[in-house]
């Protein structure tokens, strides 16, 4: 299976699958301009906080190396990092890539020198977030027994990150060593990453997925047939407060009213310390029509009704039970 | 504005709003047969609890009138009622409907006795919904007061019934008194009876509506941003235990939560002493294309996948906080 997006460097190129066409498509992508990139970024064609890192981190790299022959080589590569950050606002990744890679432009002033550095720094991020991954996956795995149900709630799999994903990192890593588990897939309204992007890969996977509504959860909570839930998180603040896809907080709500081991498993880069709590982390609102107007179909709600969309929502600390990362699983009161 | 469903008798006529074209087109329907009016109600053309019961009345009522030169007039009769009891299971509102035409059909040995029998129960079931939900309003309209923000789930509204509506009966009371609320619709997957008809007949009223989707209610919640929740229910248990559009138990943990009042408001005849709790509802379970393939549009989820969807779920009487009905407020324990 390729990798969710990576670095052609003979091409000038980030190459990214287009998850707006799955699971219906399988179609890559060649970005070669910042432009490109942060567009991707924002009508989600490349998604999840770890390969949202990653894209801008390769959007820089190229930037750099397409202002070479310019006359304010820093300026422009400056300007450029400021259109990939201004793409999303929500995942700590985006902003925590864009930030190394403007140390290294920082502490190269040759401009040649500046372009390599980034280079190497930007394979170095897609070397980390692999590394992280099956870091995440190593230690989250030991919380999937055989024949536990678990469900998980938009996509933080193999899709949302170069290659293991971070909420399905520890699935992934219970199946290989022979652990049988069934896996519910929240559909994840309005953009259904569960429906497209979860669903897709576990059953390319060969793992056991159910698909369902949102509001369903719940109702499997009470039959008992939910072990487990694990989500990502877009940005963690200091205190364990986590942003994560719109719905996230419904699942960690009802999880604690049926007494349910609510998980969050992240990259410790998306642990963002100047976030005091969930408060300080801005929140994306996103167009009515991404709720009222769905995949090339007709409308469903009236023309002009007003719409609330969320991108995400914050769970609080105080909901999750433990927090994976690929530096060891942390609990609750949670002290990174 | 026109009623919702209506016995055109000249016409032998079951007559409809096919609300599976709602918001888009407004089309009536008139359906003359058992076989077009269980049809109908299946494929949701016609639903609500208290709409079917209505529906399933009328369709008594026109399969009588078709069998009065028929042979065998009270054998064909009760297999029509079969195929309308059969065309869904968890409203309890279809099946007491079908009962009282059913008493009646029994009670008139003479064929033309029982058809005209059979016409006036029609009409005083219609009546009867009229009057419950016009009760239910006066009931629950004191709840909001003005600049209340209030949520509901599903669609428990004009649309629902022959005119008012349960669950929005007192929303329309108090709008009627003077009363602004600020209506939160719940789009309400699979078949987005929120987006398509709460948000259409609240904007049409003229009442401030704004549409989510179903996992953003618990965010509102967590925002301050909700005071109160009401819903209606397709059957009530005699314990209080609601069966409701799935989904609604989701945003009942979530009020209960986060400390919102949490309304059930139905007529008294949703309420099914034969059945002790909520264990005992028969939940229908429905087609996964409906949450596989969604408005005409490409399929979002791979093709084989499982997907599990409920119709209902059932909230258990201890969230709830009262249950309105046309004969008045019953809170907690419930004793009917």
């Amino acid at each position: 299976m390729k990798d969710t997006l990576w670095l052609d460097d003979a091409k000038s190129a980030l190459v990214i699958i287009d998850q707006t066409l799955l699971p219906n498509e399988e179609v890559f992508r060649s970005l070669t301009t910042t432009d490109q990139i942060a567009y991707a970024i924002k009508r989600l064609a490349v998604r999840g906080a770890p390969a949202i890192g990653v894209a801008a981190a390769c959007g820089a790299y190229l930037a750099a190396k397409n202002a070479l022959d310019s006359r304010d080589f820093y300026g422009q590569v400056r300007e450029e990092l400021a259109i990939l950050a201004a793409s999303r606002p929500t995942a700590r990744n985006l902003f925590w890539a864009l930030e190394r890679m403007d140390a290294v432009l920082k502490a190269h002033p040759v401009p040649a020198d500046a372009v390599a550095a980034m280079k190497a720094e930007a394979e170095s991020i897609i070397a980390e977030d692999i590394e992280s991954c099956t870091a995440i996956g190593e230690y989250g795995a030991p919380f999937f027994r055989d024949s536990m149900h678990v469900l998980t709630h938009c996509n933080a799999g193999r899709l949302a990150a170069v290659r293991y994903g971070t909420a399905l990192a520890p699935i992934y890593r219970a199946a290989e060593k022979g652990v049988k588990l069934k896996v519910y897939a929240d559909e994840t309204r309005p953009l259904l990453q569960g429906a497209r992007l979860t669903a897709y890969e576990l059953c390319s996977a060969g793992i056991d997925c159910t698909l369902l509504c949102d509001n369903m959860a719940a109702g499997l909570m009470a039959k008992g047939e939910i072990d487990a839930v694990i989500v990502g998180s877009d940005r963690v603040a200091a205190n364990g407060d986590a942003a994560n896809k719109t719905g996230t907080l419904s699942v960690a709500v009802a999880a604690k009213h049926f007494g349910i081991p609510f998980y969050v498993a992240v990259p410790f880069s998306t642990i963002d310390p100047s976030c005091a709590t969930g408060h300080d982390i801005t929140i994306e609102q996103r167009s009515p029509r991404e709720v009222t107007s769905m995949w090339y179909a007709k409308p469903m709600a009236p023309e002009n009704v007003k719409v609330y969309n969320p991108a995400f929502d914050v769970t609080p600390a105080e909901l999750i039970t433990a927090m994976i990362t690929d530096k060891g699983v942390f609990k609750p009161p949670f002290r990174f």
